[in-house]
This record gives C-alpha cells, sequence and structure tokens, in this order.
C-alpha cells in the first residue's frame, strides 16, 4: 500500500457495556486503508448512521445477528462514495449505502454494497426515510400490522426515524395515527408537519390518560419501538384483534436489570390480539418496493422526512447516547466528511 | 309452581376473592326450580365442568365476557338432561349442555342448549375433549399454532383438560409433543399413555434446561396455559417464526400483585415469532368442525381421554381449587347426580 494512502479513523469494540455505553467501550484508532480485493470496493464514508439497534450488537449472546465482536470495528450502516473499485459492478464516485462500520473508509465485498439512485432527497435521508429505517416502516406497517381504513394506529418513538414513517403511512392507509414522542416540539412536530391526528408528550402526560382519550376505540395496532411502561399502557388498551408490532424496545436496551416485562400481556388473549416481532432484514430483498412507494410518496409531498446531523466520525459515542436521551430529532447521522 | 317442585340448590357469587377463591366466596342457598317459559328448556345438571377460566369470571373488569355479577348463579358449563321443555327442539330427557351454572337445575332459552349425541363416549368426556376444552385444543393448535410436520410443539399444564389434548393432536399433525406438568403420575400418562415425545416435570425438573434437552431445535409452537415463568422459559427458546399460542395463565389467575409479565418477550422480536391470544367463543360457530375430527379420532384409538370426578354440587367450593393446586388429573367434573 503507498504510503501516501490516506488514514482510517475507526472505533472498534473494546468491552460490553454495563448500560449506557461510555466512550471507553470503544478505542478510537488509525488503522491504514485496506485496498480493496477481487470483487470488492473501497468507500469512502460520508454519513453513518446511528440506530438504536446498534446497542443490541454491542451485547454478546443471541440475536437475530452476530454481536460485534470485540476488537472488532463498531457495526454501523453508512453511505459513501466509491473511491476504488476491482468490482464491474461499481466505479468510482458511485454513491452507496452498506454495513460500513464507524469508520473513515470501508473495503468490502461488491455484493454487499447498495448502489443509491440520484435525486429525489439530499444523501442523509437514505439512512433514513429512504434506509433501512423506511423499510422496517413500510413493512413493519403494513405486513405485520397489516393496517385497515378507519382503524387507530398509535406509534412509540414517533418522531423517531421509524416511527415517523410509521404513522405516516397509517394516515395514507386511512388510519388514524397517534404518536407517542418526548417533549412539545416533537409533538407539535408529529401533528402540524407530520399530519399525526394526535400527538402524546411521554414527558408531560399520563400516558395511560392520554391514550384512552385519543383512542377511544381501543388500539388496532400498536407499533412499538420502546418497550417497557407504554408498551404496557398500550397493551390495556388493545380493540378487539389488535395487532401489535415489535420493532424496538429502546427503553429496555441499556438496562442492566432485568427487562420488564409487559404485565398486560393477557389483554392479548382477552382480546384476541396477536404481538410479533420485525426484523428489517428479512425484506431486504423486498426493499425495491417500499422504496418505491416511499420515493413517490415522497415526491407527492405526502411522507415529509427530517435528519438529525451530528459532525465528526470522532463524536460517535456521544452523538450516539442522543438516541437514548431521546435529543435527537429525526433520523441520527453522523456526518464524516463533506459531500 | 307446585309445592312439590323439588329445590335448587345453587352456588351465588358473594365476594370478589382475592387470591385463591374461598368457600365465604359463594353463598349456598337453596331456590325453588324456575319453570320454563315459552321457548325455553328445565335442565336437570348431572355433571358441572370446573375450568380454569372460571376464576376469571369471578373478577371485576374488562374480560371476553362480562365478569359474574354478585348476587348471580355462579357461571358454569354443565352437561344435563331436560325435564322440561317448551321448547319444539328438545324434548325431556334429551342430553345438552350449555352454562347452566353451579346448581341443581337451570332453566334457560333452548337456543343456549346443545344436544350432545349419543353414543362414543362416557357423558363427562362432553365437557373435556369433546366439549369446550377438546375445541379450544383443536383450534388454538391447528388455527393459532398452524403446525407444520416435523415441528416441536410444547404444551404446558399438559395432563389438564386442553393440555392433553393439544399435545395428542400435535402428534397426529406429525410434530414432536413435550408436554410440561406437575409430578411423576402425570409426566408418565403423557408419554406412556397419550404418546407426548417427552414430559417434563415441573415440580422436579429445572424447566429451561430439560426444554433445551428437549427442543435442541427450539420451540416451533409454545401453546401456553400456565403464563409465569414457563411462559419466560419458553420464550427464551423460541426458534425462528415460532408461534406462542396464549390459552390461559393458570399460574397468575389468583396472583394478588401485578401480573407477571413475560421479560423474555423480545425473544419474538429477535426470532420475528407470534404470540397470539385465543378465546374459543370464536370458534363455536365451527364447532361441529372440531368435535367431528375429535369424535373419529377417539374411535381410531388416536385420541385418549381421562376425566376426574368429584362427587357433590356441595363440594364445589373445594373441587375448584384443586384445579389451581394441581391435584385433579383429567378433565375435573363434579357430579351433581346420577345420570
Amino acid at each position: 500500500m503507498p504510503t501516501r494512502e490516506p488514514q482510517n479513523r475507526q472505533f472498534r469494540l473494546a468491552a460490553r457495556p454495563q448500560g449506557l455505553p461510555r466512550r471507553s467501550d470503544w478505542s478510537f484508532i488509525t488503522a491504514p486503508v485496506q485496498p480493496p480485493g477481487a470483487g470488492e470496493v473501497l468507500v469512502r464514508v460520508l454519513y453513518i448512521s446511528l440506530d438504536p439497534a446498534m446497542r443490541g450488537w454491542m451485547h454478546e449472546g443471541k440475536s437475530y445477528i452476530p454481536p460485534v465482536q470485540i476488537g472488532a470495528v463498531m457495526r454501523a450502516l453508512g453511505l459513501g462514495r466509491v473511491v476504488r473499485s476491482q468490482s464491474p459492478d461499481f466505479r468510482e464516485g458511485d454513491i452507496v449505502t452498506g454495513a460500513f462500520g464507524v469508520q473513515d473508509y470501508a473495503t468490502l465485498p461488491a455484493r454487499e454494497v447498495h448502489a443509491v439512485p440520484p435525486g429525489i432527497a439530499p444523501l442523509p435521508a437514505f439512512l433514513g426515510v429512504l434506509g433501512m429505517p423506511g423499510i422496517t416502516a413500510y413493512f413493519g406497517l403494513l405486513e405485520i400490522g397489516r393496517p385497515v381504513k378507519g382503524e387507530t394506529v398509535v406509534v412509540s418513538g414517533a418522531a423517531g426515524a421509524v416511527g415517523a414513517v410509521v404513522g405516516q403511512i397509517a394516515r395514507i392507509a386511512g388510519c388514524r395515527a397517534v404518536g407517542i414522542a418526548g417533549g412539545p416540539e416533537k409533538c407539535r412536530y408529529l401533528t402540524e408537519e407530520l399530519g399525526f391526528d394526535a400527538a402524546i408528550d411521554r414527558h408531560a402526560e399520563d400516558v395511560r390518560a392520554a391514550l384512552e382519550r385519543h383512542c377511544p376505540d381501543g388500539i388496532n395496532i400498536y407499533f412499538d419501538n420502546v418497550g417497557g411502561p407504554i408498551l404496557d399502557d398500550c397493551l390495556a388498551l388493545l380493540a378487539l384483534h389488535a395487532r401489535v408490532v415489535l420493532c424496538g424496545a429502546i427503553s429496555q436496551y441499556n438496562s442492566t436489570g432485568p427487562i420488564k416485562g409487559p404485565s398486560n400481556y393477557i389483554s392479548l388473549l382477552i382480546n384476541r390480539a396477536r404481538m410479533e416481532g420485525m426484523v428489517v432484514f428479512d425484506y431486504m430483498h423486498r426493499a425495491p418496493e417500499a422504496l418505491r412507494a416511499i420515493g413517490q410518496w415522497i415526491v407527492e409531498g405526502r411522507i415529509k422526512h427530517r435528519e438529525d446531523i451530528v459532525e465528526g466520525v470522532e463524536n460517535f459515542p456521544e452523538a450516539f447516547l442522543r438516541l437514548f436521551s431521546g435529543e435527537n430529532f429525526g433520523k441520527l447521522v453522523l456526518r464524516v466528511t463533506a459531500e
């Protein structure tokens, strides 16, 4: 490798965190850029997606994908530009997404990289509404939730990357959308900009009482991003044959004690309701279908989106924590370098 | 009403129990027999079905049917003989089932009464394998669980009225059946008489470890009659795309504290699994389909059944508690009078 090759700053997992991750749970090092082998591409990372699921990937134990190994580059989805290609499928300058990790440069097989179509939205949106969170919202709501016109859909983490899309697709499907979010600013955003029928401020309101007010006929679909007491509140108010889409449990990810199980789960029995888990990776073969629909809705002005951009890969640990404090507003993205 | 009319002994709900019901939660009184009006029948109750669900019916609050009111005859399914009919649909001597309550005589509309076909099994079986528990097992397993040949089905309360049928239908569907029950006698019954592939004695074994041993590829269907720690053990071992059929939660019915929610519910997410509630009343319009199939399997010797008969309506409170202590062995039935 030529000595003039730029250096690659990386966050590598150093320890399995207890509770909220700390900077010391990663080592921040500089490594040589790995030249691409046959069939590989070298990507200059432009944006890193910060997602709640990353907290799960740091946890040892069985899950839907293996955990990040100690010493490995912290796993993260990203968006970047191909700077060298050893694959006929990509050329220098192509804008691509993939699991690039928290680093400046990623070297990986071309088959693990996806081209970003030019144009309909700014690049960071391809990590949010037009990326994994959008695909999650689309299939989670439509395939697991199966909304029927006139039903009431409740979503938690409603101002987050997934939740905001869930509520807007619920509206497009002819449902009432009730969002639960933290703080008056997010709640105003939901009702005034995104068209939610109602928003509940979990910091300022009794969530259970507010749900009773906004869902007088019960909850037909609850799209759960948070777990914990809000899951219990929603379970208590399920309508007959309700569906609970389990997408995440952000309130529990940093728990150092046992997970809080939903005490009101027997409401599933009483109401002949269904609670079902959703992992977006199962739907990646159908991603184009979701992205076509969402793209069209963006063009038509029926889906709006918002990204919350933090500068500098070196700020990764602190930026990541904004997900759990609720400080982020919109899809949280780390900008690594100028486009 | 003629004064020579026999008297009707009744248990009426006197108080909403805290924890395990006590005799003082009912009043045991003698009332006149109510003559049938137009369209009604008078039934001499022969057998009363004792079911865990009855504990739920004593509880105030929203459920799938309204609670038994204070002062009302305790609700129970039963089997009896028509002794007077004001309906063209029934004649004196007909053997019928219905929600007769815990009493000697029931007077009710003919449309709420179902004729029992003559012959393939002793009468108490029509409150068990050929009654509500059998129908529950049939639709719960086949419609909610949707077994696929070669899968592993775990059922708790496996020696109970519902569980025993679930395991046997699972075998008929080509699945491995693993039962969880209390005590060596019940476990032997499951494997030696009912053909379960394995039985776990929850009193003598570490249920989680035994499940790991008997379900090396995970649990495809868990049919839950008990809730509590066993639900958590099963959730922890779900296979991909598993189904959890919520049929009951007998371990929690007498809880005076908060219900124990399943801490391992996030396994539903990780494994893209589904947990769904089942109430047999939703399937009553299809009861003949279930009873035809189960009747045929009984005739062919592929489904066996067992009833646990306690004598005397006056012993109702103590007999009912056998469900919660696990003392009953087979479908628990109270015999009111000789056939």
